[in-house]
């Protein structure tokens, strides 16, 4: 309910400045207002925290630069999810100031400065699962984490992974971003007690069945506390995390 | 590594009560303490917090009892999962004290008498769904989590839903449970600023081919912060929920 | 049965203008006329009042030039689905008088200057998904249908739909057009008691599968009174609702 | 807005029975009333004409007869879908009236006398399909309408749906019921003007793969006006035909 | 057994020109002419009245030239599959005699002038169709068919494909060619009595799946005497079409 | 055209038996016989010859022994497809003659005695394929073909199957049955001039997925004529095979 | 060729006790001999080193007895897979030596007593997974291989199965037996350096597909030097490990 | 445990050269070479036999040109796999001993002079299989095997292969490569005692399913002794076979 309204509604029908009947149509022709607006305060909420993020795949470039240009008007940071060089070009025309991560293919605008949240870590399974793993991280730090990036360590070669026991049990939650077999968040899952985030990538060929295999590896995992985002979604992962890391500051109870 | 004994074998290798051979036999009869040991503290740590789970099917009578007594002797909560009311009698032989939650099909042991952990809510799109739903409800209050239940709120009524949306915008986690057109964690994730893990079900027939319509809707799910776990797994999404929640209990940074 | 032609015949084989054998031989002859006629009769008079459709991927420019050329002489409204701009060139050769909807990949000509069947809507999830959408809402108004658009109303954003109740529910018939989790049509058939088309789009990546993702979750939804056409098929969709718009004015029983 | 309450309330605050915060108070507590009425009504008229359906499968004796009370309780017509003859017998304790329909699996109570809705046309391809005919047969029979069945006319016998052109060309609406190949609503989609609703169904063995290859072949019907909804649906399509039959007797425009 | 090589190593035994070593040895060293001559003369039969067809999607221009070279410098007719244009000027330079069908996309060289066997009918659906429906009717043509072209008969107008009704009925064997619902088989197969092979293609979009949906519906075919070959296999259908027509000319028992 | 009703009609509207209007209505009354009886020509020349096949899983006993009942009062040969032995029982009551064929779970009655067209060959890979080649074989054996079994002769062993290379050779079509890897028929179409009918069959697990591993094997069998129909339809191979054992012996052009 | 019969036979002809019409018949009526034996020859090494493997389901009571008197008149070690221990005491009425396997479900016969062939590992992740494991494990034995098993070692929890780390490495062939999420052969083969046979099972629910998820894992796995057999296929797995460890007792070169 | 450098440090310790403080730092500083270099013996004793294989696609010139440079100043066979012409040129700019292999686009530097093991025989069914064919014979090779190759040998022309049959039996390991049907490994693997590694092929159209068709075939195989790798993984077969045929050089028991 948005309550200033409502207050001043029913203080203009006690004040006679609105009939009973004038009163209920006010209210009948707002209801969007009245609901909604419970909800806009809370997305108005997350929007000031977390990123608005623009999808660039299709868009044309003339409806990218409308997009950056009401960006441009509005507060808080922005993202523009796989955009290409040339895309970033047009964006910066409504947005100087934005910079372009290429490997995550992100363009990110006015990013927070602190990053209050640490814990998370992203780890990759192979060297192309970066691109992914990039995504996530670039937009858990768009919401003001702390990332630990720890890339390269596939579960074929064990101790790679294993050097890094200790940041991952340090860990308030894990992105494990793997292609191909798909096994890294399995092995993750059974070294840390954190939740653990699993974004399978499109990395592979043959029976990968562009990502499938990874993506039924991950949700057949044997460990506990893992949970899945779609196959190459580095950004829906990286907001998991980052959604999770900033529990441990919420108030308690 | 683990550092107490690794000192005392050192200060008896420093004090002349180990030989250099000795010492070098010593490290190597054990490894697996050595290695294991900082994983099994973290695993202990776990264990003491969080239930041993057993998935009773497939498990004959004999083996079932046996891992009751393994159970009966160890400290902490327990839980057996999947377990029919035939399989309840068996377990209570060994664990007198154990309880039956029949629509979950859980038999629990020794759970926490506190609950320190809030903002656990578990939602269920229909009454069908509610048995994957309980499981996940019972893990996480096994985990020392107060959880919510709204049941039975699909999003093909969706006033049913709405009603709930204060305790739904409160919450520390969602544990989203639908199966059929498994739509209910999207709008979720649409009103919640929280993370929703979505748990999609096998409830359905024909064309929701065991799940994975559910699985495949909540894996597109066009919100963001949903991740989800395998069909049915009510305890994984129970268990990844508790994980969340107790996030906001650790010492920060 | 052409009763006009049977009783002419019959009448020459009692008048002795044929002999037993000629009025067999003349039935024998034209098996096809006879029971295709009351066939073409509707399927006629369909034509006068629904669109020729042409679906122009794969057709070479000389083949696009000659059926054109067909269409030209005949009467009644012609679509052209899935053209490009470079075809619509082509087309305009022959139909100077066709117009051009680029979103909607439609060529259109001679579409009916009246509208006098009210109440199709035509929804949409996501900014993606408006071609569809479109493509949908044209082939209704070109078969004499009012169409009322509501776009970007997709259930990650609640409250967008919402306030579109009023609209939705005086609607005859809704499409509802969604990729990625296909969720739209689940939500709006529980708010409409009019029947709802749900058109899935091939909008997502990884695990949409080309659409396969919306298309089930469509078939599985738990509302009544909703039916699926094809991944990306506008057409389709725009049609079935035209049919359904124009039972209000048939005559009744 | 359930209107009649917030006039009280509005007459409650201007006669000073409420202050503002009473009023504001009452009214938040409320939101579900208040919002959801709007919907409320709708679905309240909605439920007068048609029948609630309560799925019987997996509902144990206890949940039935609970069920079945509540429904005795309540006004209009009620269906009870895929019961067994055991499951009749338990409802027919609370609902003394109901009579059970044993090849759609169907118990009813309190249908609809008249049958003001005709021009509802259910066709299936074989004689196993006609549990799935009947099933949307008796549900447009339960919303009021009138229903003429066409059944075992596949296409692999022509001659014998051809007997029926005449009828299914005057239908408003035709429920499509085909297993196997699915190519009944492809064929019937040819010859008549009014929608089709296809329902494929699980008849049928080896590659039909449970329903999914007449699934298909209807999504891709060539014929336009056809809609399909999921296997073994039968429910489904005949609630969508009634509610397309009834658009021919709702005012227009 | 190459009874007449057996027979004069035997002659040679007996005369003393063999000893029994070196007749074994003989043997022995022509496991493969001995076994294989009797599958290679029923090869070279085949091949001296059916021709050899060469795939040519992804052989290199080299490569192509120099199997065209080969088959240059033996008997009976050649066929080259899914050439470009620009394969058949490279395939001429060794075949001048060579021809194009650029719709089937077959390069033909030394077909047959004679078509004894009769009976053999191409029908296909839609005109997208007609690519692998000539690939069929060209094929049995360079086998020594006649062919009849039934094109764009597709089940959505049933009318259309009546018509032939005759022509279907006196023909040994019909290639039926369909995309998208795939029903035509089914229906023709309904219609005559003699073997269908039933072609589908990746015709259509969507739920088709590159021709999973036709195939489907037509190995679910409820009419008998339907078989299948792959997805847009027009040689396949043509080559199995022209065996069975040739069954009729074939010595009795 | 029931070219004698028709005559005789005529020659009552001559006669002055009928009046125009009368003829009219006999005609109108009679559709179906009119023209269905073009096919039914076709089919009842068909009947003759071919059995009927009642498919009996699903059936009542009360339902089949109708069945039955009607089968009885008819001429010609009749087959019950998929019947236990306690159906047979039933169907005997009816069909005092009828003998039952337990591998290939057939009851039969009216068996043609004499088998005119010869060269049939069913193959078979693995012993457990057997119930379906035996499906195949009686069903050809019953539409008048000599047949000749060539059973477990499966790839694994190939000096099994080329022991009988010659009774391939001469074979003028063979059905060739196969579960697992489906790989019989690609080595048979490598060794035979004539059409080869594939079965594949369920027989297996894990990834042959219900057969779909030995459907999609034969749909991509390397050796040209080689059909394939739905997987453990024996029924359907013998049906295809009996259709091109016949052409031998029909009349030429 | 079998040299012994066909030197007898050339002595024969050469000796004047056959002419060359009757020697050529005999050849001709030993056609299988002939060919077969160059085969069956090494068949029969195999036969005497390796055991007959009998698959048991399906078959009846009757065809086992059967099948166990022929094995019992030959020599050599026999095995049944998958028996019930029903089906053992059917196959003990003929082979009284037989034991029974229960967790493998295999019946073996005279075993070898030596197993010269050492360096086989069998791993299996879960508990679940052991009867799979067991049936490798003892084919493996059966084929003269010493084995080691290596149970219960899932990633999830790696410190398990690092303890084995230099068993693993000391292997000559790992057979990795895992369900649900598979990750096993992934993680084994980046730590040995010898093959490993992985072996998927049908362990896990929901999304594991029957053991598709774990097969796709392996068909992905990172680690160089896996293969993989079918779902459940310990037979297979332990044959292909035999195989590979009989290797290292071959002659070289 | 590096044993030497654990040894130097003790002596350290002892000799009073590290405190017991520094000694712990110095373990606890080296965990991965501690516990890694167990592996990494292994691994380094695999590196130097094998090659390292770097996958090219989606390298940029950049990244490959530094990776070519860090394989220059390291020893040993490197093998670079599907690279293009272009990228053989990079390349070479570091390594210019590197050589090109176009058909199994391989660039390898440094192979073995000496190829110790022999008994590999590398078969594929179609001549479209050769570059996953090339690609096994090639990574053998590198690995230091002998390697023959049996091409264009596929089961629809069975005397091609059976010409071969001695050389498959002398094989202590067969790589049978195939598309399409797939059906090359379960003849083979029926005629050959060795392993058998099947390689499926993404060869093929339609039904072919880029592969899966082969790949199903291959895992439900008849014969025994077979195993699978990932759709045109010629490496991975190669890899396989490699290890396998080394086998027969290790140590016994």
């Amino acid at each position: 309910m948005d309550e200033k309204l409502l207050r001043s509604l029913a203080q203009d029908l006690v004040g006679g400045k609105l009939s009973v009947d004038d009163f209920l149509v006010r209210l009948k022709e707002l209801p969007y207002l009245d609901m909604g607006d419970v909800k806009l305060d809370t997305h108005r909420a997350l929007r000031k925290a977390f990123p608005e993020v623009v999808y660039c795949p299709g868009k044309s470039d003339d409806q990218l630069l409308r997009i950056a240009e009401v960006v441009a008007e509005r507060d808080g940071p922005a993202l523009f999810s796989r955009a290409t060089e040339a895309q970033y070009a047009i964006i910066r025309r409504a947005l100087p100031e934005a910079e372009y991560f290429p490997v995550a293919r992100l363009v990110a605008a006015r990013l927070p400065i602190e990053h209050p949240y640490d814990g998370v870590v992203v780890a990759s399974a192979g060297s192309s699962d970066v691109p992914v793993a990039e995504e996530a991280a670039i937009v858990a730090i768009a919401m003001g984490c702390k990332v630990k990036r720890i890339y390269d360590v596939g579960v074929a070669g064990l101790h790679r992974l294993l050097v890094h026991i200790e940041e991952l049990q340090s860990a308030k939650v894990v992105v494990a971003v793997a292609g191909m077999d798909g096994a890294l968040p399995s092995v993750i899952g059974g070294i840390v007690s954190c939740p653990v985030i699993a974004v399978p990538t499109s990395v592979g060929y043959g029976a990968s069945f562009g990502g499938l295999a990874a993506l039924l590896t991950m949700l057949n995992a044997c460990a506990s506390g893992i949970s899945v985002v779609n196959i190459d979604n580095g950004l829906g992962g990286g907001y998991c995390a980052a959604l999770i890391a900033r529990q441990a500051y919420r108030e308690k109870g």
